[in-house]
């Protein structure tokens, strides 16, 4: 732990803290996304207790929002008490029981997430390979099927890792079920982005997080579980091995009865519900079609700076741009160089792109114009000045183009 | 689950939720309580990310103020990423390996909570009895110990669900480790409200809620190890059944080391530094004097008007009032007549005491006089309204009287 003055425990002498001045960051790494204004205000508002009628009917609409915004009719959909993390061990730890087995990606950081969660709740973790940067192939999963026959099959939807799309989601979800397997997503990435459909793509279990494409503070995250699914939960042998996060228990405090389980993050909820209302409003297709309009001009600027894309177009993912690091620089530097100089957020590569790509996040609110012009530009000048061989004009000028195609 | 219309996933009728406008409630119940506008206002601070080093101080900063706070050096103090149950759960699923025995309470709802985690953690329980509404004995702790001799004993400092203060908590302590088993002490309705003093009264693990006396919303909560716990965390031979909540992981976090594990509650984060800098501001023990001489006048009141407290003297917490219920008057109908008339959250009995007692919340930011003459009025006349023989005008007074002594 960091070292801190000794004199913290003396009651004579309380801390002196000063008041909150965080800097002014612009957010285009893999999340948080910059906050809009009304989520932010939101969060003001003063607290009602967690059973209040008046909070029953929140948890109403949070949960018609969702399940919108999921494109699904489940109704077992809430927000998890948690950051996206709790949601996915939610998903994992209720769904697997002990013994099962659980047939995991490896192509990204969040695979090897789910094998760990999967093995904590007692499960087998069998795995589908394909290298970083790279989609699974439907063929290789119908295989690991046959092959391990597994319980659960998850895979990541939006690898936030690699900037990898994975493509034919009806496929893979097809071929689960023709081996009575049940399929969890990872929609992290892509919930409120980019094209998720769980009801007409089949897909079981799916959870995410809110400070990707919804741009709100991380605390309450989406879930979501069919009537299959959440029967499979409540007919478990054993209680899984969270209490905090058991399904079952839960249901009684989002379900009819209402009951307490434990206190909800009321103002998170109250976040969640507003950065919901923005998705609605907006309409969800719409914002799928904006995010792959402002991101393909994030694109095409990466591209007329001279860089280039880590990910093949056809799973190019909007909502987190894997951009190739030129030969020669260093992507630590780059990163802290775009933080100090322009108070801009983007981050480095993982595992086996460690030091290879850039990951830009264009998403919910982040994914507007002016934040695309303003990273290619400060990407272009620090790239610049450290000797890259980058065109900084061209890179804006192609941006600004494909905004106003 | 709540019936929702069916046209939640049509994607042309976006679901339409009007703006958030919750009831301008008092809360004066168990929590959440209210918070003071500073932290609200701390909460629609814009974001920065979980990694950047202006977020690194932030922690720190809430780390001094959060030892501070438990009055204590722990190197390893942190807000856990979740309500008051996460920190609960990290603490006893991280310090119990499968097949260890935990000795707790059953005084108490949370002393059932605790049973259950250690179970799920893969512990053998054992139990320590005291009445629902009494305080456990030293001499029976001290004969479960010898009896069982668990690994680790868990206790409710301050009792939520019965208004019970747990006195002579170095005697409980001092026995414990007379038998080398670890000391877990739920502080969540005392922590910042009520003397605690994790150090000098030899706590191994604490854990708390940040909406309870630290009138912060809930979404980070506080936990404390003592280095000797926090080695039985790191050598366990087995990984904790939660990744989320793996303190051996979060330690990579909020260590020195500042790797990523999961995305921080950024916003919960920034609420609890400013509660915590309340706390600060005020002086810890001059926040302990002010919620007992707060809730004395609340005391005085509902004595005044013609009531029972349910706890004697020795052991009232002044945090949470637990009242009794006037004979022929129910519990609920009151409940709903003070939040439907005066805006106000009060709340019944739990368990053993269910329909016995009245949970009167007197903390943080509510452990104001304005709040008690409040509560006092709006009870009174809702009990007399009921027949209940009460004396409004007495309740008053006395209150009055005590806030003026």
């Amino acid at each position: 732990m960091a070292q801190q003055p000794s004199t913290s425990t003396d009651a004579d002498h309380a801390p002196s803290v000063d008041e909150l001045t965080p800097p002014d960051r612009t957010l285009m790494g893999p999340g948080p996304s910059d906050v809009n204004p009304r989520v932010l205000r939101a969060m003001s508002t003063p607290l009602i207790g967690h059973l209040d009628p008046s909070f029953v009917e929140i948890m109403n609409e949070v949960q018609e929002l969702l399940r919108y915004t999921f494109r699904t009719d489940n109704q077992w959909t809430i927000p998890v008490s948690g950051t996206g993390s709790a949601a996915m061990e939610a998903a994992i730890g209720n769904v697997i029981e002990p013994g099962e087995t659980m047939l995991v990606p490896t192509n990204g950081y969040f695979g090897g997430r789910m094998a760990s969660m999967a093995r904590r709740a007692g499960g087998d973790v069998v795995e589908v390979d394909a290298p970083w940067g790279e989609p699974l192939d439907p063929a290789d999963v119908s295989d690991a099927l046959a092959e391990h026959d597994p319980d659960v099959f998850g895979f990541v939807h939006a690898e936030t890792s690699t900037g990898v799309l994975q493509p034919d989601v009806p496929e893979l979800t097809a071929a689960a079920h023709d081996h009575d397997t049940l399929v969890i997503a990872d929609t992290v990435t892509s919930l409120g982005g980019v094209e998720l459909r769980v009801d007409d793509w089949d897909i079981d279990v799916a959870y995410s997080g809110p400070q990707k494409c919804l741009s709100c503070p991380p605390g309450a995250s989406p879930l979501t579980l069919s009537d299959e699914a959440m029967e499979k939960v409540l007919s478990r042998e054993e209680a899984p091995r969270s209490w905090y996060l058991d399904l079952s228990l839960l249901e009684g405090y989002w379900g009819d009865e209402r009951a307490y389980h434990h206190t909800a993050p009321i103002t998170n909820v109250y976040a969640i519900r507003e950065a919901l209302r923005l998705v609605a409003e907006e309409g969800i297709e719409e914002r799928w079609a904006r995010h792959e309009r402002v991101a393909g001009a994030l694109k095409a600027g990466m591209e007329g700076l001279g860089l280039e894309m880590n990910a093949p177009d056809e799973y190019w993912l909007p909502s987190l741009n894997a951009v190739r690091v030129p030969e020669g620089v260093d992507d630590g530097e780059v990163c802290d160089a775009l933080l100090e100089r322009y108070d801009l957020e983007v981050a480095g590569g993982l595992g086996d792109l460690a030091g290879d790509i850039f990951r830009i996040g264009c998403m919910g609110h982040s994914a507007r114009p002016k934040n695309v012009i303003y990273v290619v530009t400060a990407l272009g000048d620090v790239l610049e000045s450290m000797g890259a061989d980058v065109d900084p004009g061209a890179g804006v000028s192609a941006a600004r183009n494909t905004l106003e195609e």
